[in-house]
């Protein structure tokens, strides 16, 4: 399915991905060079317009920076494509989001995800964001490389990979460790609850083990895509310690 | 100067923290037993209001969750009141954001600041993010415990802090070293820049030194707050080890 996407960077780095683009509508006062030669490159249609109302027609009225991008639409994968897809002799590393909501915290994650390795992140159908054009664009582009799987019933899939090797960690502050104290070498799967109320009591009860952050001071948590993060660096450090 | 804050959790921590919340607006469908009893012992007037309409012209069309608060305002501290009010012993840390723009950015940061023991948060006074209602919502209450110095020069406030035995450290690509090679245990300014330039030419200058976070996918960054808070945890884990 084609979808548009917009801003300059979110454009920029579709156009440097593998997905195809198929136009570019850009604004005559928002020419960029380095843009239109990677659409030239891609064989994407260049429109140019002369007014922003062409562009809110087709995203809405939205911070477009000017550019707007029709693509291909993200797909999602399968928790099969996902696996078959880890490199081999990489220490298997996949983030479950259970009911996020935010899709400035799914798109910052993605952007995280691409940078250490994660090898795909699960979500739920229900009660959770998906993959839409916010989350594209505050991902910068990192929503064209990482693997996304939606999927029904989020402990049965834990238990899916339980079977396949995988040890479940919980982002969780009840019967939790310290962060620091765990060594994150086998295959993880990471799972981080939703903004309001973490992670539900069933995917909870699937968790081998918890871990929580540090906190020292009055508020009781930090911001999802923040913590998340957190995790996943340490998850990384722990993998390739630093010499 | 008295301001109002909006959402059920941020009118919350307010009425837990230390300045006057004066007025609270809850609409009826909204009422909150726990809310009511702490505006109760914080003597706050309350309204109970039927329409949205109250409240929207309060604080404008934004997510109020039916729960709006007239406060006393956020006010920002000097260099010297925060550098007054570092614990005696604590070794200290403030962190300098340079051109941030994003409230959604600035209010987690202020998140991670309060868990991890950031004395200070040194902001430019031009093309910056200042205190506003969305960064107080987005930092969940942090924003009452984080001092906050605005300041017309960064640059100056850097050499300052230097003459005063800080060492400025930045976040920054260039001739820089990994985020885990540094001990930091001594008197601290993390430097980061904003979300689409990075640190300004002048300020870089005046860096001691500069870290980076392992990237090893496509993205050439993170997410500012993620960004920010990978740092700050670095250096309180590097001075509270995990044993």
């Amino acid at each position: 399915m084609r979808q548009y996407i917009y801003g300059k960077n979110t454009v920029l780095e579709s156009l440097k991905g593998e997905k195809p683009v198929y136009e570019i509508y850009m604004m005559k006062n928002a020419k960029d060079e380095k843009l239109l030669s990677l659409a030239k490159a891609k064989n994407a249609k260049v429109n140019i317009v002369a007014h922003k109302g062409v562009l809110n027609q087709l995203v809405g009225n939205v911070v477009h920076q000017g550019v707007v991008a029709q693509t291909e639409g993200y797909g999602y994968s399968s928790i099969d494509e996902i696996i078959d897809a880890i490199p081999k002799g990489k220490q298997p590393l996949l983030l479950m989001l259970d009911g996020l909501e935010d899709p400035h915290n799914l798109g910052a994650i993605l952007r995280t995800c691409d940078a250490i390795e994660v090898d795909g992140v699960i979500i739920g159908k229900n009660r959770s964001v998906g993959l839409t054009s916010t989350v594209a664009k505050v991902s910068t582009g990192a929503i064209d490389y990482v693997k996304v799987a939606q999927v029904t019933n989020l402990s049965r899939t834990l238990d899916d990979l339980k079977k396949r090797g995988f040890w479940v960690v919980g982002c969780e502050l009840n019967e939790s460790q310290d962060y620091r104290a765990i060594d994150y070498n086998m295959p993880l799967v990471i799972v981080v609850g939703s903004e309001g109320f973490g992670i539900s009591k069933l995917v909870k009860s699937h968790c081998d083990m918890n871990v929580v952050l540090p906190m020292t001071g009055h508020v009781t948590s930090l911001n999802a895509s923040v913590a998340t993060a957190l995790i996943l660096y340490q998850v990384y450090n722990s993998r390739h310690p630093f010499k």
